[in-house]
């Protein structure tokens, strides 16, 4: 199925346009407006002649024929026979906005089946209710969201059930600085579901990695088919949601079958080829890995170096509790990090180097360099505690020189406040080098449980 | 044990002061001259006559007789001799930042039985192996750490067994907004432990909540009852640490007592009135929601009020997940909020308003006063997703006057990228109002959890 027409349109009409900053047309306007769309846009408005200096159009009879996508900002029940209008007009794809359909129930699902009948399967549409979809490289902001221009392009793609989460995982992304490609909000699934956008985004050459968020299909069947094909071509991450009992209401009376069905969709899932993971910011994090590494060998396990032990004593702790194992350094190792470290220090895994290497760098290019050399080792965390002291700072260069030289996976647990302008400023240098960096031990641990978990799976 | 001398000293002495920045009684100078401390200051240091301006002495027997605390920026081999000399000028307190004693085994070990003979139990001795103290109030930065002034003065103390890790908690901490009053690395433990600084903090004004990161202790069984006294008069929140099988060396044939003494410790922990957290994030989240609501009325359950499904979904998730469970509201509750939302609205337990209260905020003020009104209802969580627009606005003082109005806890869990001025700017509005924020669905669900689990443990 052919979504172009959907995620770059060649042409764009707002139905319900509005100079209202109140309203979701008005907001819809200002959000293709500003976007940086460089197609056609044709705005629809009985009451407006002109609206943030564009000519307004009265009906959808007065706009030329094959627009490609039109975006619907009006109720509910008005939308029925604006798509017939539209799909008169020879339109290709839709987005509605407004919800108040099957969700609804009564009333809703009539509306809704009427939707689905007209559209049939030649005119495609997101929705209804969805918070629409952006594609950063179109660039496109077909959703109701003018200020989502702000979030950073990159190659990494959502696919949501809740246009919340959809929102929240974006919002993660962008706070681990990964760049978005498309924002696909699926809401009621009129024609597209889940299997459609996959197949999609798996041949879409921006699309690297799919950060999926999922409650429920009843095409789950498809949908893990689906996934497994995908799944040998991009990096498929899930969080699943919408499994507990409040909302059924029964809350401890009902532990049956519908209590087991998340670990179902979670092995089968995993069994498709995805990630699970439990947090939407878990999920950013090792999205944040793969882009910079495409892989682990897990064969080989991961080695710790530090000045400070009690970090490295919490990631230990983490990978434990994930089931991965920081393996015993070979004793060739550990005798040549003898001969660079203090006498205090402890050579095996974690290395500590037991504080001097917060000042005097050079230490950890060498224990770097002699773990990397270890063949037991497939990863190593370097962790530190920012001294927040502008005079000092890490071998970032080098350090990321050795990465690359042994093409082993380097990743760094820098801890520091946010407010400290300084690490800030190292963190973007690290990962302008190609060193992915994260905040907490515990975040690096878990990171490390989920790549490994992945990884160590028999194809 | 008076620890005044420590915490509030009227005179500081460095022993090892230098110019060098790359030094660490370089950075202990800057630490001491830039944290706005109002006491005497006196440094030592045969080769210089003058530091940054200050005068420079050449031998300890060149300061006067009692002063309150020394800062000892020497190696480990010349301390013994250095405390001595302190001593018999009858200093009162010492840091000892070196590294190089018990924990290197062999020669340190006897290092350090020196320095315990020469302290006694007069002397009181920070260390060896610390990054020092601060007291934000005092204030006083007796760390190397000058950039540490920086943090946010406030309730929280921080007692901390691996200096690291004390400023991850002080990281995530201040990450939160939240402000610090003490921060105390433990190290070595020459006449000061857990035991004595808890009493201290106990009493000290200026601390509410006490976080404490521990790997563990030879004597336990006093740190239980000194933990129980304190926690009547302090909350105390403890991360764990350490209980990994790596640093053994012996991965998987290791499971055995060892294994289950984290286990022991939590239990003891808990039983002693500590909520024990499996994260320094999960730490600084419900210390913030302390210092707004000291407690949580566990026998009424929470409610979640939202426009935006998917993470309300996610809180519940998380809710169950931790055995909290949302209650179903009361008919008339539900009755009431019929009459407020939307048709399509959920009115039971989320109360998802569905999409009008994004725009709308009037909804969101009725609802809350609803789901406050119902004698199931303990504490409120509401969720939004930012639609980072600066004309939309929350009534963000009419939900605090709610809040205050009802005697009930409301947190908010807006959702919004970091790098969002307008949403930044929102979560400080909320939180100078007195509701605290959370970014995350993961995190106000897990939030709840371990107030859940502290406030319905039978006292």
């Amino acid at each position: 199925m052919d979504l172009e027409a959907i995620f770059n349109p060649k042409s764009v009409a707002i139905i319900g346009a509005s100079e209202n900053p109140y309203k979701i047309g008005g907001q819809a306007v200002r959000a293709i407006l500003d976007c940086g769309y460089s197609g056609a846009i044709y705005l629809v408005n009985p009451e407006h002649e002109n609206i943030l200096g564009q000519k307004c159009n009265g009906a959808i009879q007065d706009l030329p024929l094959g627009i490609d996508l039109y975006i619907f900002c009006i109720p509910a029940a008005e939308t029925p026979e604006a798509l017939q209008r539209v799909t008169e007009r020879q339109g290709r794809a839709g987005i509605i906005f407004a919800g108040g359909f099957r969700e609804m129930g009564g009333r809703g699902v009539a509306l809704e089946t009427k939707i689905r009948e007209i559209a049939g399967s030649r005119f495609l549409v997101v929705g209804p209710n969805v918070a629409g979809i952006v594609n950063f490289h179109g660039p496109l902001n077909a959703t109701f969201l003018p200020s989502w221009r702000a979030f950073p392009k990159g190659k990494v793609s959502i696919l949501s059930q809740s246009a919340g989460m959809g929102f929240a995982i974006m919002s993660a992304l962008a706070d681990e600085n990964v760049g978005i490609s498309k924002y696909i909000s699926i809401g009621n699934r009129t024609n597209l579901d889940f299997p459609e956008y996959l197949s999609y985004l798996r041949d879409d050459p921006t699309t690297e990695i799919i950060c999926i968020f999922i409650e429920g299909t009843e095409r789950a069947r498809e949908l893990y088919e689906d996934v497994m094909i995908c799944a040998q071509q991009k990096r498929i991450l899930v969080r699943l949601g919408g499994h507990h009992k409040s909302s059924a209401r029964t809350a401890l009376s009902h532990t049956g079958s519908m209590a087991s069905e998340p670990a179902l969709y979670r092995a089968a899932l995993q069994q498709a080829g995805c990630m699970v993971v439990d947090d939407v910011r878990e999920m950013a994090r090792v999205a944040k890995f793969l882009l910079y590494y495409p892989a682990v060998d897990a064969s080989k396990g991961p080695a710790v170096i530090t000045h400070t032990a009690g970090p490295s004593i919490i990631i230990a702790d983490t990978l434990e509790q994930g089931g991965v194992y920081l393996p015993e350094l070979a004793p060739q190792t550990q005798q040549k990090i003898r001969e660079i470290v203090p006498e205090a220090a402890n050579v095996t895994n974690p290395v500590d180097t037991v504080g001097g290497a917060a000042f005097d760098h050079r230490i950890y290019i060498r224990c770097l360099e002699t773990v990397l050399s270890d063949s037991r080792v497939g990863l190593v965390i370097i962790t530190y505690a920012h001294l927040l002291n502008p005079d000092i700072k890490f071998p970032v260069r080098e350090i990321a020189r050795l990465s690359k030289q042994w093409k082993k996976p380097v990743m760094v647990c820098m801890i520091a406040p946010r407010f400290s302008r300084v690490a800030n400023d190292e963190a973007d240098e690290w990962e302008v080098e190609g060193i992915p960096v994260y905040r907490y031990p515990e975040d690096a641990g878990k990171t490390v449980v989920n790549l490994y978990k992945v990884f160590s799976r028999p194809n």
